[in-house]
């Protein structure tokens, strides 16, 4: 029996609920009946004030006149009694509690009414799930501890879901196909008990063999990081998070107050902790019929078998979009289909057997693609046709891949004609899609999650580059930047950190003079390159302060007095410290590319890798690194960019040699591990070539009193006493408002 | 009644199906039972020399043998007597034609049986469907001329589908939903009667308000073009093309021979035409369902209501995707569901209307939507409650949106528990979609056919720059290429065509020695550029055949010499006709682009519009436009490209002049029109500022002896006098292999 701090959410002995009805329509009654009709085994109470007794069992009028101990409070009340009820739990020392009743978070009362409530919760150290939620299903203990007309069916699929109306839905569904599920937990506003906790429960929980997750935001993203890989190291998670776009995450933050983090950085973090992302219900619903078999797949090599080429071109298109590997069928496959379907016509993968073909030999179809070593499952596609019963194909079928442990994944194409079939499939415990697409994306998960395990499986920071950086050089820097009261990095302050780091920088002299600029072209040799420089003047190029190649020293003189002027034009005021000086790199075949950190309002910091140039942020090509990073996951990054596809070879340009590049990101994830004030930095361009990676130009921000992440929960009380305002940690704007309220 | 010369495939008074039979399961024995049974009001005449009669009905030894004349024939027989058949079927007069039973073109023979059934065809003038095909149905005619055991009930949509198998399963779907057609054809190989002569049909059908295409390949883009138009210009016209990839085309082309053609060709074809792409039988099984409600949209504005905000996030992140514009909401609406749930939070949309709502609110939250004028369509999402009824929401949202010309989109979430529901739904003709994304991509639909009703109504070429150029001088240009053997064009000649073309060129001239280069960049005046100048070379860069920022004679000198050593170590023998310089231009806020004419093996020319620079071509970033383009769609291509977003303004840099690049690509489609023996033009790199456009380079080919397009069909002939391969046109290796025969 696990010993878990959520343990009496999920296996209590005792329950209360409080704000019990005999009113057949309210929650507090349907509760009550859930608990008493499912079979619960434990003691259940009925707790309200305005009754003696509710279908003949005794009701109390607070929780405290209950004489045994309680395990888990039901709480239906109304909203206005929410602090007493919880308070009266409290004090009775019951340490569990799910808030059904809303809380009203969408005013700025609400939001006082559920700090307030936290403040409670905090002082008796009470865990809540809530408020506003559908409530906890936990088939195997018989407990519906929800006020649904729905149950769950037992199973080993844990379902996590931050909407109640989405929860209601999957559940109808699921029922109708009879999926079956370990645990059902509607976390609704999240307040307390968030998406890591029950994470982290259900890792270790032995009756859940795979994880469904549906979140809008993540409160605590450290907490939903570490419970997101205890859990996706051991079984399969499988994540939608809704609220992708700002105009629908508008929605989002007024109902539950998360913060507007990136969606690529979202998808970076899942893909860090090994979880397997969904876009959109049906491939919520495929992934949850697809973990529903317990099937696991070992590889992304697909075989797809069909009676008709239509279906199957389709399903191959969805492979393909979906990086998945279409095998090449074994000669002796295709000699055995030849003589099967007396046909001389070649069989490829996707395998088109031809409407008409016999339910005995598309079974064995089947049969020896599940057999082949080189297939790690199949998309069994049939569309029904006249004279051939469906329902024989589909009962041959089966039963070829009851008997192999790879992913058998069926759609029978169609509409009502196919409910039969349906059944037969459901009885086998085996998935049936609706589409062709659905059955090539279940397998997607799949394979997707092996390939997660394998990168998890690597030891993080065990690269061959491994290097001791001078660290203290660059805390020096960065402190001597926020003595002169600037957050900015300058250009040759950020490139001494790259070397701090053992990252190549192009040599930069800096001159202040004209006279010196001559003295330091000489020692660099010819052509050189000159910009300008200033604290104040970030983006050089745009404002004339950049020139190249230039090759003798008449033009350094001239280039010299332009840029101090141009700068001068451009940015009256900004301190021009002088012009820096490079010797040009005649990199013939150096790709021009971009890496940095930036730091992400929910997932702090995080590496970035795209493509160089002009006006490239535009664009806003980049993939996203969550730090630590191992050489594994650099690599995975580095696949996942656009910009990778830059390093191929190509016509006269040999391949760029990734492996420096990969270097490079580790620096990075090391300096953003080790120097956490550091904001932004930005190396752009870098150029990698076949032998060589250097850093051209780099610039970077800093925390200016305190990073972001060090900052406690912020809470403004009222002149009277009450919470007026609870900040987000990670809003940036109002972090800075109170900082500048604290300095005064 | 329309005479078009497909009528009588839809429309015939009298049929004859030749291979009946009386076997039950056989196709020949069910398409005469769907024939008689279905209540065809013509002659069906049956004919099989096996038999006397067939079901009490006589059948005839040949076609010849029928005294009365005969529309259109069915033809099931097997595949040996094909040509017999459609022998007789000539020789009776029969001049339509239904090919179901199969021609194996998976094999060679197979293929040189299909060629000689085409020419016994051509010879007798006959019109044939198939072969391999499913067949067709017309309800209101009540003819099914399929073998299938499936009909289609009447209704407005014509579906024309290539897969036999997916037409089946689009059948069955349909009618468990009520959704009835107006036509169905399955055109299988597809021989003869292709995508476009059925468009063409159905553009002029009235009886046909919408039309579903599923197809895999196009054997004849410009009949198929020409169709496309003629039909999306008076109603819906959505597309699924599959074999997106060309592992799944491989299937494809085994089956059909359709050669690979590139999918953005596909799809920019698709929006030049007017036409809707949906990319999965799930979004197509959607689109059906919203066009047989005959509702449109008239713009691309969405409101959601939901019951809860879950599903109303999820559809607001599809809405996003899809380019939709969420709708502000009117304050009144605001206050209006403020009174009714008497709720101090604030309506936004998505409107939330949380869990409880009852079903007269809900119900009159979507009229106020429907009655708004910033709202072209609304999504309503119900997620199931206990102690509401989830129908009588539906019966009081269906009663408002009844009221309403503009489209409503209801997801009634969840499974089996809505089958009344659904059945309200067909009932009322309106649209229920499984999923919160399947609605909203419903209503995408309808927006985009609007917006592409717009784009179409534009008047092409009408622009404001229109200027006759100096094709002659092009032709000129051209011809001397090939008169040398060659097809490529320098540097300088592609220039010279650009220049004709009215797109201005940076001015570029060449030095043959040293000293003429000192001399031309005095006259251009310091710094210039120096490059490399020969007809073998294409991509100087690569070698190092480019020399930037050259400030002094000096330089110029070294410069020279040292780009014709490069040169010539690089690619020894490569004819070197000088060097050619430019004056170097400071384009502070230049975006680098590239623009240019390429051809596809499927639709011929294109114009192409992508961001510029070092090895771009990796990132394959571009967007397509089909000549002739005009205006709004030069537009519309800029904005489907990621580099559209490099010409918005962005920090110091202020937005590029997006008229200039239009000006552009209508000046290439121009040309691609008026000199079609251009195979390729790269304008690498255009730069584009706030006030001007330059061509920096450019790089040209043209087809040598004739253009592909100028090839007729070639077929081969073994010496028995049997037709021993038929080549594509389209493909260039046998293409050119053929034409160096013919040159022997």
């Amino acid at each position: 029996m696990t010993t878990h701090y959520l343990r009496n959410f999920f296996n209590p002995t005792s329950i209360a609920v409080i704000g019990a009805s005999k009113r057949p329509e309210s929650p507090g009654h349907r509760v009550l009946q859930n608990l008493r009709n499912g079979g619960f085994k434990g003691d259940v109470f009925a707790v309200n004030p305005k009754y003696r007794s509710i279908s003949g069992e005794p009701s109390y009028r607070k929780v405290g006149d209950i004489q045994q101990p309680v395990d888990l409070a039901i709480i239906a009340s109304p909203e206005r009694c929410l602090h007493d009820v919880v308070r009266q739990c409290g004090e009775k020392g019951v340490r569990s509690a799910i808030v059904l009743s809303g809380a009203q978070t969408y005013t700025a009362t609400g939001e006082v009414q559920q700090e307030q409530l936290l403040s409670i919760q905090r002082r008796y150290g009470i865990r809540l799930i809530g408020p506003e939620c559908l409530g906890v299903i936990r088939p195997s203990a018989k407990l519906n501890a929800t006020a649904s007309d729905l149950n769950a069916l037992p199973g080993k699929i844990a379902l996590v879901v931050q909407s109640g109306t989405l929860c209601t839905a999957i559940l109808d569904w699921a029922q109708s196909r009879q999926i079956g599920f370990s645990t059902v937990a509607s976390l609704g506003d999240a307040a307390d008990v968030e998406f890591g906790d029950i994470l982290d429960f259900l890792a270790t929980d032995y009756e859940t063999r795979s994880i469904m997750l549906h979140l809008e935001g993540v409160r605590e993203p450290r907490r939903f990081m570490s419970g997101l890989r205890a859990a996706a190291r051991i079984k399969p998670v499988i994540v939608m998070k809704a609220g992708r776009h700002s105009a629908a995450m508008q929605l989002v933050s007024m109902r539950t107050g998360a913060a507007k983090g990136a969606d690529d950085v979202f998808d970076a973090a899942l893909a860090r902790a090994g979880a397997v992302r969904v876009r959109s219900i049906d491939q919520l619903f495929a992934a949850a019929a697809v973990l529903s078999t317990e099937r696991r797949a070992f590889g992304n090599r697909l075989a797809i078998v069909s009676n008709g080429g239509g279906p199957a071109v389709i399903a191959a298109d969805r492979a393909v979009d979906l990086g998945l590997t279409l095998t090449d069928l074994d000669a002796t496959i295709h000699n055995e289909l030849s003589s099967l379907t007396e046909s001389r016509r070649p069989f490829t993968n996707p395998i088109d057997l031809r409407a008409g073909v016999a339910a005995q030999t598309y079974a064995r179809a089947t049969e020896l693609c599940l057999q082949d070593e080189a297939v790690d499952g199949v998309v069994a596609l049939y569309s029904s046709q006249p004279a051939i019963s469906a329902n024989e194909v589909a009962e041959a079928t089966l039963a070829v891949a009851k008997k192999s442990r790879k992913p058998m994944l069926a759609c029978w194409l169609g509409g009502d004609k196919h409910q039969e079939t349906r059944q037969h499939f459901t009885n086998s415990r085996a998935a049936l899609f609706e589409t062709p697409e659905a059955a090539v994306e279940a397998f997607s998960y799949l394979a997707h999650h092996q390939r997660n395990q394998k990168l998890l499986l690597q030891v993080p920071g065990s690269t061959a580059f491994r290097y001791e950086p001078g660290i203290e050089n660059a805390r020096l820097i960065i402190e001597n930047a926020l003595d002169e009261g600037r957050d900015s990095l300058s250009s040759i302050e950020a490139k001494t950190l790259l070397t701090a780091f053992d990252i190549p920088v192009v040599r930069t002299l800096e001159a202040r003079t004209a006279s010196e600029a001559l003295m330091l072209a000489e020692s660099l040799g010819y052509p050189v390159a000159m910009k300008i420089s200033s604290p104040d003047i970030q983006r050089k190029a745009a404002i004339g302060g950049v020139r190249l190649n230039i090759e003798t020293p008449q033009a350094v003189r001239a280039a010299f007095n332009d840029l101090t002027l141009a700068a001068q034009n451009a940015r009256p005021g900004a301190r021009i410290s002088g012009v820096t000086l490079e010797r040009m790199h005649n990199q013939l075949h150096g790709r021009e590319l971009q890496v940095g950190i930036t730091s992400d309002p929910v997932f702090g910091p995080v590496v970035t890798f795209g493509s160089g140039g002009n006006l490239v942020e535009l664009t806003r090509n980049r993939a996203i690194g969550l730090p630590p990073l191992n050489e594994v996951i650099a690599k995975d990054v580095i696949q996942r960019a656009h910009a990778g596809r830059l390093l191929e070879a190509y016509e006269e340009h040999p391949a760029a040699d990734t492996r420096l590049l990969i270097h490079i990101l580790l620096q990075l994830s090391d300096m953003i591990c080790k120097l956490p004030h550091i904001r932004q930095l930005d190396i752009d361009p870098l150029i990698v070539d076949d032998t060589s990676a250097l850093a051209l130009d780099a610039s970077g921000d800093v925390y200016r009193a305190f990073g972001v992440r060090q900052i406690p929960t912020v809470v403004l009380i009222d002149s009277s006493g009450h919470v007026a305002k609870r900040l987000n940690p990670q809003d940036t704007a109002l972090v800075e408002a109170t900082q500048s309220i604290i300095a005064k």
